[in-house]
């Protein structure tokens, strides 16, 4: 992945996204610099990838499929409507009432499949092989890498002054794309619930490995190994991967209302969690910056 | 008040409070310029005039009172706290849950009055009179408009490419500062409630008049009269006062939570309700701006 075919997918997304807001607060004794990630089109960074696959490749008239603990599902459908495509979701029930409607709103086919997110990828696979329709990976596929590599290019263009950078980790689509832009430019920090420890599994285990997941975040944070672009780049850029509680999580959300008025879901706050909570302690002089990366909490604020 | 005056309460206040973020975003059909002025300090831009206030007059032993439908109150004795002042703050019981929760978490002295917003000025005023507590104006005191003037400043520096900003008025301590600003630099739209027609009702009358206040943003907005400063700019620069239902406040609620993730009070949501309700129609080519105020809803996200 280079930062030219990321700068292509910034060039193909850009009128179908929003620029998310960057702001600088002081938060927990922390001088921080935020990116609202969160602000994104159907809430989460999973739009850039979602759009810039189905912009890159020929999409079949079956339209795309994609399996998805809800955010990544939103971003295809919305993605699948608006570009004219037919598209087809499969969400496991724990994604949950607030995901599962916004996904209907789209006016995308839904399946609410019983069961786990694996459930929900194998009838996801066995409408692709019945009708043709193309799978659109949740993050583990260049066109998605380089649509969430995009994120980390805008927040450079607004002027980003941070050494460091903590994101929260599930499947790695997100950090991958940050390790793609920025290589050894800026230190990135995973960030990833006790509960849902891709990557650390993984960089113990020296390569990915199928890991338990639960708990507050794991409808967004839940993929059950890290993606192999993902692993690949953050062993080779001696990426640390730094666990959070879940009561930690969810004081970080209530931090973030509290301080910024930002209600964001567990996974957008799980970044922030390991500074305040802290599992991750920067040096006195480093300049941290914390991306937010989803807000579709449930309930929502509207139900 | 002039520029300068603006410019000297930004440096006062800086340290303080939040640089609040910019975002240019689609919605409504509208391409949209916004300020989330509500990421602000308590949640609202009062905490700018609070402490230009407590910053820029000698306060004495017995400290700071005012009265406030909440968000007033709450800068207030956020500011008073953060300084090493005393603060008494009255807010009648229709501030709700949410907002006489933020202020009790200041750690300021509170006491909720039963009645309107009237009887907590009254009781304020009693405590000023029996204490000398410094009143500090929820708007129609010079300190005040400067310390809001400087939320206008700040967009200007963001790089803000607009001709017209709309601006929610209560009692017009916000876009007193906007007007004092910009002078005929920019077109400034009031919006009101129409249950809340302070500015509306003084431009028809030909000064300020009281007027009967209620709806879902009079806690925010419900001033019973627009304050003198304020009308006097207004009137000068020829401000339309555009009006709207509570149903499109709360569409405009509504929809900063479903396309930005912007989870904002009433007051908050009532200047972009005058675009998406059509009560105020922008010329084709007219830049528009939205300044997002308030975010202290009741129920909060957190209860």
């Amino acid at each position: 992945m280079t930062r030219d075919e990321i700068t292509a997918a910034h060039l193909r997304i850009a009128p179908h996204v929003h620029r998310t807001p960057v702001m600088a607060a002081r938060l927990g004794g922390f001088a921080l610099r935020f990116k609202f990630e969160h602000c994104q089109i159907t809430g989460s960074f999973k739009a850039r990838g979602a759009f810039n696959t189905l912009l890159s490749r020929r999409v079949p008239a079956a339209g795309v499929v994609a399996a998805s603990g809800g955010n990544h599902g939103a971003a295809v459908a919305r993605a699948a409507v608006a570009l004219g495509h037919r598209a087809h979701v499969f969400v496991p029930e724990y994604a949950g009432p607030a995901k599962i409607a916004l996904i209907r709103a789209t006016g995308a086919d839904l399946t609410v499949v019983p069961g786990a997110y694996q459930d929900a990828a194998d009838a996801a696979r066995a409408h692709e092989a019945a009708t043709g329709a193309m799978q659109v990976h949740p993050y583990d596929a260049p066109e998605t890498v380089a649509g969430q590599g995009t994120c980390f290019r805008e927040w450079d263009e607004q002027g980003l002054d941070a050494d460091t950078v903590l994101i929260a980790v599930g499947g790695g689509g997100l950090i991958a794309g940050a390790l793609s832009w920025w290589g050894g430019a800026r230190k990135v920090v995973a960030v990833e619930p006790a509960l849902a420890p891709t990557l650390h599994a993984a960089l113990a285990a020296g390569g990915p490995v199928d890991v338990d997941v639960g708990g507050i975040a794991a409808n967004a944070l839940g993929a059950r190994r890290i993606g192999a672009i993902a692993f690949d780049l953050a062993r080779a850029a001696g990426v640390e991967s730094v666990l959070v509680g879940d009561e930690a999580i969810a004081a970080a959300q209530r931090a973030l209302w509290d301080n910024l008025r930002q209600f964001v879901e567990p996974a957008g706050a799980t970044a922030l969690a390991a500074l305040l909570s802290g599992a991750y302690v920067p040096a006195p002089d480093e300049r941290v910056a914390v991306l937010l990366c989803g807000a579709n909490p449930a309930p929502g604020p509207f139900g």
